[in-house]
């Protein structure tokens, strides 16, 4: 393995002016101390649904030979989707130990082994889904078992805007199933985009060229039986990105149609409802050789549109990373998780009673403008680790936002966090 | 009906400081000269595929009682498209006069009446079309015959570059068969960008919740004989945008693949090739009440997201109104209709030998931005004259692009030129 300091040496780990960082940094290695670690999942755990930088080996090493967690993890992502794990993590919903996968048409037929093929589960494949289902595939992919409450998405803070939208009417877009995720977090009055924009003739003036797939298909939908109907003709009172858009140019129309309108299409109104997105990257690394454009590069193409043809500029709130709050809320749910970590462990807190505090958070990312400006942002007590495994894949740290330390693979990682906690 | 000039008397028609343009609109209108009118299509002729203002009543007034054109006349239009003038022209094509259309799935079946159901026409419902086609699918709406050299498209100018890239490998994307416009123009490395993207696994990273039409499963496409294999490791040496893009996410994804890499996507260079725009429209009036997004808020789009993963900012060339070089085209087609112009017609020339000159073109259109912009733009001898039934709906002339005239729709308009040029 190589290690890459930001400088040839460890006082290069300073990151000045926040002194109590060094001094959490710079602690012999045989004194206990407290550390939790986040890591991003696209680029640095998987690639698609594939495991990569020996990631499973890398994670076992968190758990006890009883295989309850030693040291408190979470993954911290913005989000993206992989077809063949929510497969199998829709067969683990349904207790299926065994299934023949058959793709037709729009959608994936699950038969279960040794029942009549006529009993099938069907699913559309979709990404977006709930922190319950991410928890599941995860666990499925890397074998281990990972809790919902480790699974910290782009859209996760947007449960903490229940209190204000819970019976308004809003609307919300992206890939997979946008409008379960939201039900799920407790919004009682959501329509994904796909539904909403079907109830208005000609609203997208190519929509004959495309055939859609909504939720509405879904037998994953947990909340299918829950589904009421809207009244269209009311306001939207807020829109929420949720996961990658798949139509940009009819989400861009219809977003600019609800937006510039006060929430009717083909109103007028200068007040803009609130817009949310789950994240802000501009791009991200997926099985293609060079990275694909991500909901930053959608909130771009959209803003400058809507800048066009509306005389107030788009008003809008990012979530996920590099949101600081996003930082802030890891550490929250790390210290809960630390609390059930088997006492006497390495990553157990430093004994005094109430909330554990942590002397280091560790941040591992392969994106540079998301992962590593997070965890400087966010400061102390966060130690970021940038892996070359995704978007970056140079030699030399990265110039605008160098990382703490920089490795090849998140196996890397992980050795260089337990040798340095004394935690093998 | 109700004109609205500039000013409230004629002399606001002097557009200064071009008083050549004066002379011949004072003239008085007894005095014989020539002249030729520019139609745009979408907001002034049609509604989607319904004619509006009395459109159909109007131009049959530049014929004479023998059917024969006695004034000259073309559209000039960015190129919008309906769906059932679309399978009227493809009944036309295939001499169909009476037939039974059918939707199934993701095109339509044509059964010609009187035969038997298994002989069928599958079309795939597209735009984009060459002008033959669109020709054909106007005379048929309007009642009236339209020469395929009456029809002046947004990418019609896009045959100008043929000596530059007829045997060159060129993309070319956009709604309905933007590669058959192509090849019919005489490219013959042409590929749509539906079939280009088809041949790089995951370069759509959200593909999977798409299913695509793709020109090769229309049999209206006449050159479906001449499909050629091409090398797809070869690097694009031009792109063109044809029609309105339907995918924009997947598209502004591949063509910043290909522009950001010198045609090779996965690669790196920071030679760009190429780009070519058939129009450059923000907004458009369709069948939705309110505008909808036009080829212009594309390329605004690809344009702002290009530029922020790309060091250098995206070269690209529109065509289309308000283009001058469109009305300089407009008007050498129109002097060629002159001359077929039955002789002693008002609409005829002034009796110079060689070609004829006009005193006045008039371009009628929906929107200042484009259609009187471009009028404005092109100068003398063009007199552009505003419609209310598109984009433009207001009272008093456009603040910023004023036209000649306002009036509420394209027949007032045909009566006042008519009156005005003693032609009643």
């Amino acid at each position: 393995m190589r290690f890459r300091f930001k400088q040839p040496l460890p006082l290069s780990l300073l990151r000045q002016p926040q002194a109590a960082s060094a001094s959490a940094k710079f602690r012999s290695v045989s004194q206990h101390s407290s550390f939790g670690v986040a890591f991003d999942i696209d680029g640095v755990i998987l690639h698609g649904a594939n495991p990569i930088g020996n990631s499973p080996r890398a994670l076992r090493k968190f758990y006890n030979d009883s295989g309850s967690l030693k040291i408190p993890f979470l993954f911290l992502t913005n989000g993206r989707y992989s077809e063949s794990s929510y497969v199998s993590s829709c067969a683990s919903i349904w207790n299926l130990t065994a299934y023949l996968c058959v793709e037709k048409q729009d959608s994936l037929l699950l038969y279960p082994s040794g029942r009549k093929q006529v009993k099938y589960h069907r699913l559309i494949v979709g990404g977006g889904i709930p922190e319950s289902r991410r928890a599941l595939e995860l666990s499925d992919i890397l074998g281990v078992k990972i809790l919902p409450s480790q699974v910290v998405q782009g859209h996760s803070p947007f449960s903490t805007l229940l209190k204000r939208y819970e019976n308004e009417f809003i609307v919300a877009t992206g890939k997979g199933e946008p409008a379960v995720v939201m039900s799920e977090y407790g919004f009682k009055r959501v329509v994904s985009l796909d539904e909403y924009a079907s109830h208005f003739s000609n609203i997208d003036p190519v929509a004959q060229y495309k055939r859609w797939t909504t939720i509405q298909e879904s037998n994953c939908s947990k909340n299918s039986d829950k589904i009421i109907h809207h009244d269209y003709s009311k306001n939207v009172k807020a829109v929420f990105v949720v996961s990658d858009p798949v139509d940009w140019g009819r989400d861009i129309q219809v977003l600019c149609d609800i937006l510039t309108s006060g929430g009717i299409p083909g109103k007028k109104d200068w007040h803009q409802p609130p817009l949310y997105f789950a994240a802000d990257d501009l791009q991200y690394q997926a099985a293609f050789p060079s990275e694909r454009l991500g909901m930053g590069a959608f909130r771009i193409a959209l803003e400058s549109v809507f800048n066009r043809i509306h005389d107030k500029p788009l008003e809008f709130t990012c979530f996920g990373k590099p949101n600081p709050f996003v930082f802030r809320n890891a550490e929250t749910i790390l210290a809960h998780l630390l609390q059930t970590c088997s006492p006497g462990d390495v990553g157990t807190g430093n004994g005094d009673s109430g909330s554990p505090s942590f002397r280091t958070l560790y941040m591992i990312g392969d994106n540079p403008l998301v992962d590593i400006k997070g965890a400087q942002q966010a400061g102390y007590p966060w130690f970021s680790i940038l892996t070359r495994t995704g978007v970056f894949r140079q030699r030399e740290n990265h110039t605008k936002y160098p990382a703490d330390l920089v490795v090849d693979t998140v196996e890397d990682a992980v050795a260089f966090i337990l040798n340095r906690e004394d935690a093998l």
